[in-house]
């Protein structure tokens, strides 16, 4: 193994020569579920402009298969957490985003929520552990001489070890709450007013009582971010925070674009690369190909809940299988659960989906998704309108933003019933303006001056061509909250202000007093 | 000539078609000096791929030579202004800010500095009635079925007629107090805290007390320009004010980068095409490259007091001559004042200079600059370090940000002696800091996805093609200045706020005076 890639190195390096870009040593930071599947094609594309990558990998991962023939040298490291703790929470989590929530107050899912992010940070620093604590993996870091680490900040620890190497560092990032972690710790600019909280489910469109509401979310989620974070700091130990860490960080590429953003401010070291992952559709398989074809003039619809959900309840299946029934297109449902009864002939059940080749497909009538961004993506690149199921994390804040560009119509998980997913598709099948906006996002996901790979691609080269990229990143990084908000010079102005209107008064008082006392004393005497 | 531009458009279609591109239609809006000389290479990309381009001329102007012939056709209208009057302001303002400034105090300052601008806001309306008013100019602009307006909004109306033509209006700014067009207009975040107030001097680096400076700055200046600008509201008349229609521009190509720009905050609908009017050097005329050859190993300086400035006092003029004859290096200096008596034999005097040209030489060893930005520019483009004498407008502000990213000096105009020029000229010329400066700032502009001009060029038929760019525009351009700040938020939050508290106290204390009368009605029965 370690043979093989030194020939790669080599060739590699003869290749870099050949085509006069400088070649670099990237360490990519370890990541999971679908921010890994976005990765690899432009991790792919940095191999293919003869890029050294290496990939730290845990001993335990569900997407990041290390044994499999690969491009990339993987840096693999121990985590000392079993898969079925982690497994047990994930359970936790899906049972609590599908079915729990809807029967709690506001209150209740406040604590849960609360209650799983305070388990999962225990479990994020136990992959921090298992580098930073580990003298023999720190050790291989360093000897392994590299030009940058590449990072999705959802995965910690990487500013630490780019600050220990000495080497600069590139954010790539998705699931974010703008206020939170773009606004607190990469100081972008979040007005309250037209930028929705993550996760509110509000669009940048809001009415005096949504913004009223969302003006008090930030307040709670900023607050209990910062809360949260405080175990964070606790073990980035020194004399800084998690949150400053982050803002060390030289670029954040972004994996979205305008055609899924609200617009709303940003910084120059924030590129927006959505889409990164996508590709023209490639020809299906011969027995794919048949069934699209059969289904005639109605085409087909395309039905998945993502690479983390495999199975539901049967009661849902069957929901959903009898809708896929009423409808005259041919279904293709990327499904591994127990077949659902009612499921009709029209729908054909597939343990996995050529996702993107299906979604290129001019057959295809529209798209039955979770609301994952990588699916929402592969959508918007060849302009399918989309039926939303969200069910956890950033999904339903995603669909709302489909929905919001015409391009969706969203379900319940929970309440949904047959009747309403068929209405639904009968929309977006049926309505012309759905496919318009979709395939208008489409355009707009297309006409930009470079592609987001390219982009993505180019930032990276330029970080290791120029070691950082310091022009980029604002003073603001540099200020503490109150100076950034200008509230010392709030205080200053108006302790001054206040300070010079008492002179001013005491002045006045003893002009007052000295004068009404000498017409007084003036009158006495007279 | 008109037969000519028949010809013209055929070919260009043509080769529109030939090229699979959709050729267009564009208005450029009248435009003076150095905005001028930066707008015209964009112009000629923009015929160069096929795009008529009709420029909208004043009877009146300074820089735009209508009878020379052009690739572009001229729409002339007539200005009720002499260009007496005109000079005669100019005359006043250059004055002012290379004389009078100096022997003046702050208030003396501000006031000197609004009349002025006072003045030249009439002109710039009788500009807009040049065209608003004329119904033979305004029939042509409607007839002449334009798919775009591309305006400098330092020129007024554009965007009234841009709404009255019905076509998308893209803006081409340099010249801007960053917080008040781009931010009260814009819709930029401006955060005092490290954007310097334009024209105060201050870098994105600021003391405490600097800061204190910039939060009142911002302050006054704002006020103030609103104020000011009720003459425009007025003369736009309609439900609307000047910077409200500001902010319906489609897009806004800002004429810098973050080679020359703070990093700071900014919206989708901002492009940074700074430089976009640089290119390589050109071979010098014979005479030109002899004299520059001539200097050796010691190399050349390049003197220009830019396009707006021929003569200075002869007082001056001998200062400068007597510190450019104690360098080793040869000086071409652009000045066709008269020859100062302490002229040495190092320097030669022209009217004019292949600047460009010029800076990319490699004799070029430093830049004398009055701090123009498209001399700056070139100087970035060819990796110049500069010494600076700003003269009035931006000119301070520009070398400001020079020196502070180190590729320059600067020195006052007014208080400068021999020496002070002999040291500066000296310290970029020998200390090697400010050229590794310059040349990295030179990288930094060269190291971008896209060249500026291929930047502004891409946008341009973008906005054109998509009849606007709706999804780069922040919905902060509908909201009102207490909407965007969440002000009413605000106020209702406190509001509610403290009716709670009052209800709550009301509560409290008809509870304990009932608490207490029962107690005490009691003890009264016992």
């Amino acid at each position: 193994m370690k043979l093989q890639l030194h020939i790669f190195s080599c060739v590699f390096l003869g290749f870099c020569v050949f085509r006069k870009i400088s070649c670099g040593n990237i360490l990519v930071w370890h990541t999971e579920g679908s921010h890994w599947i976005n990765l690899k094609p432009v991790l792919d594309t940095l191999v293919d402009r003869g890029h050294s990558v290496t990939v730290l990998a845990p001993n335990m991962s569900f997407f990041m298969d290390t044994d499999e023939p690969s491009r990339y040298h993987y840096e693999m490291f121990n985590v000392s957490l079993s898969l079925t703790d982690r497994n047990e929470w994930l359970e936790d989590y899906f049972n609590f985003s599908f079915y729990e929530m809807d029967q709690m107050n506001l209150l209740q899912i406040y604590i849960k929520f609360y209650q799983l992010l305070s388990r999962d940070m225990v479990f994020r620093l136990a992959y921090c552990d298992g580098i930073l604590q580990s003298e023999l993996v720190m050790d291989r870091l360093l000897k392994g001489k590299y030009d940058m680490i590449f990072a999705d900040p959802i995965h910690l620890c990487s500013d630490l070890v780019a600050e220990t190497l000495d080497v600069p560092l590139v954010y790539t990032l998705r699931y974010s709450a703008a206020h939170i972690l773009e606004g607190l710790c990469g100081k972008v600019p979040v007005p309250p007013s037209y930028v929705p909280g993550a996760l509110s489910k509000f669009t940048d469109k809001m009415t005096f009582s949504e913004r009223v509401q969302n003006f008090l979310f930030y307040a709670v989620m900023d607050v209990s971010t910062v809360t949260l974070w405080t175990k964070y700091d606790k073990y980035y130990r020194r004399s800084t925070t998690y949150c400053e860490m982050m803002g060390k960080a030289d670029l954040w590429l972004i994996r979205t674009y305008w055609d899924f953003e609200y617009p709303r401010p940003l910084l120059p070291n924030f590129k927006y690369v959505g889409g990164i992952h996508c590709s023209p559709a490639k020809q299906l398989p011969k027995d794919l190909e048949d069934f699209v074809q059969s289904s005639g003039d109605d085409g087909v619809v395309v039905f998945t809940l993502g690479s983390m959900v495999d199975k539901i309840t049967k009661e849902k299946s069957n929901i959903i299988a009898a809708a896929l029934g009423q409808i005259p297109q041919k279904v293709l449902w990327r499904y591994s659960g127990e077949r659902p009864d009612t499921l009709a002939p029209n729908t054909r059940l597939c343990d996995w989906l050529p996702q993107n080749d299906l979604l290129g497909h001019a057959k295809t009538k529209a798209f039955i998704t979770h609301g994952g961004t990588n699916g929402i993506y592969e959508a918007i690149y060849h302009g399918v309108p989309m039926v939303g199921i969200p069910l956890f994390g950033d999904q339903s804040d995603n669909m709302v933003h489909m929905k919001a560009k015409g391009a969706a119509v969203i379900m319940d998980f929970n309440s949904m019933q047959t009747e309403d997913l068929v209405e639904g598709l009968k929309a977006v099948i049926n309505d012309p303006s759905y496919k318009e906006n979709a395939m208008r996002l489409s355009r707009i996901y297309h006409d930009r001056p470079v592609s987001p790979r390219d982009e993505a691609v180019f930032w990276i080269e330029f970080v290791m061509r120029h070691k950082g990229a310091r022009h980029l990143r604002a003073v603001a990084y540099n200020l503490t909250w109150y100076q950034y908000h200008s509230l010392d010079v709030f205080a200053f102005l108006l302790a001054t202000g206040a300070l010079a209107l008492f002179i001013a008064y005491k002045i006045a008082k003893f002009c007052i007093i000295k004068c009404c006392f000498r017409s007084h004393y003036k009158r006495k005497n007279d």
